[in-house]
């Protein structure tokens, strides 16, 4: 039998009662370490449980071939930050061990897309949550404030998962052909700010030049720039940061997108929730907790005042 | 010290470790029993927390006096099934708390928010959730179907929560002023499919009679039944029913919205995914193991490869 179990969000505790005597009866005990991660280390994991936990990087998880022989003949757990199907990955690995004859079960826990209520804002009104990547010199993919737009326009909150790399092989090791990692990497609240920020300058820009753009490009630029209009000025635009959450050093902290940019929330991870532009007064009353300025507290009244 | 501890989904072993713990060492223990239900009992609980459970209905959660003036001097559990903030009462009960000086802290849990992933529909492509609230003689809401196509519209699933009745009183007490209860209902997949179904049927109906109606009201009524023909006929709308998710009798089942209301998933609570009209191929894969016929199957298929 597979279990695909949830560990929660930030420490050993957070495994459910369930979890852990599976953990403990299974013969091989699997940690997903490249999709997420947990603030504390294999060690504490370890000692917690009182089982060794062998690391799955993404090559082990996706050919899963160690896992389902394991699996075929044993309990095997294998473990997943957070819910065991929020990513495809996951999915996968269960969709296999069916096609194999392995039976599995899933056993759930807290994800950040229910642990984000934390800061006021309903569940219910949440749209399409939105992916942010890391930019680099080749790549800047922004198809994340297309939905975030989407979901403004229906007065819906957006939540922004922030990448993470995790074992990412160096460019000299590629070269060389042994595998050498980059040390792990964690999108803060302040640059996935930053990301946006200079999204949303660049098509301001970019409407200087219209001219010069062929006209269906310009037809494009010209309705993602109308669409973007709709969004307050960054001084005016109110995002939520939320650092560690579920964890005893949980931060939260309300302010402007520009204000974001130079925010520093600590350690990860963090998420981003752009809200919806007009708050249930019960949403922003409870926000407001999280205003560490008077700035920032007259941020939040007004997104409850628009209604 | 308030605590707001997720106690998950169905059985007492899905709270966490770190819940269970500060349930242990508190001085007061209360169970929401309104918002939502366990499958188990309070006896259960109980025993297995070795700890007496004191049922919290609206009234005393909403008032909140009792659980505030008790957590003022000591350690309080306030237990929620799923989640803890997922309701906006509880966000509620926080806020209260703050504003008396009782700190309080969030313990999370699994919801049925992220454990609808166990269907195979990947969270990232689901939008706004809906409620779906059992009607009666005068009241017949039907705003989640405008909800349900705006998320169709942009491709995205739409997972809807099925109405759940606990200790409501009966017209006879209230008339006699003193409190009796009706035995507690919990919608199924079935009678939710059987409501969706009046509804379309009654705007089909409706475009018979639209000489009749005021111009601002039949222009209201085109516009609906403009958008509601983009759904397929129900024989051609693929659903997927969830029940006892994360318990080990849960049952999926991928079937048309016309069969839906003919299939008996057996005992609460049930929840029901209407997916986006273009389902990813991985997930249409997974989704295919839940279709108990060849044209359940069918359905699924034709799902995947309108793509």
């Amino acid at each position: 039998m597979l279990y695909l179990i949830g560990i929660g969000l930030s420490d050993p505790e957070d495994v459910t009662v369930r979890g852990l005597e599976l953990i403990r009866s299974s013969a091989r005990v699997f940690l997903d370490a490249y999709t997420s991660i947990l603030s504390v280390g294999k060690d504490r994991l370890e000692e917690f449980y009182g089982r060794p936990v062998e690391l799955a990087d993404r090559d082990l998880v996706e050919q899963g071939d160690v896992i389902l022989a394991a699996a075929q003949s044993a309990d095997v757990s294998f473990l997943v930050v957070g819910d065991p199907l929020g990513a495809t990955t996951h999915a996968d690995l269960a969709m296999r061990a069916r096609q194999r004859g392995v039976a599995y079960r899933v056993v759930h826990n807290a994800s950040v897309l229910t642990a984000v209520a934390s800061c006021g804002l309903q569940l219910y009104t949440f749209g399409e949550t939105v992916s942010v990547p890391f930019w680099d010199a080749v790549s800047r993919p922004s198809s994340f404030l297309d939905k975030l737009l989407g979901n403004w326009e229906r007065n819906l909150h957006t939540l922004c998962l922030l990448d993470i790399r995790v074992r990412e092989p160096t460019m000299e090791s590629l070269l060389r052909g042994r595998p050498e990692f980059e040390p792990p990497r964690f999108m803060s609240c302040s640059v996935a700010a930053e990301q946006l920020l200079a999204l949303l300058a660049e098509v301001s820009a970019a409407e200087d030049n219209a001219d010069l753009l062929a006209d269906s490009d310009a037809a494009e630029l010209r309705n993602r720039l109308n669409r973007r209009k709709q969004l307050p000025p960054p001084e005016r635009l109110l995002t939520v940061g939320l650092a560690r959450l579920g964890s005893p050093d949980e931060r939260i902290a309300a302010c402007s997108l520009a204000d974001m940019a130079s925010r520093d929330l600590g350690p990860p991870l963090h998420s981003l929730v752009v809200p919806a532009p007009r708050l249930h007064p019960v949403e922003a009353e409870f926000l407001r907790q999280f205003a560490d300025t008077e700035a920032d507290a007259a941020l939040v009244d007004a997104s409850a005042a628009e209604r």
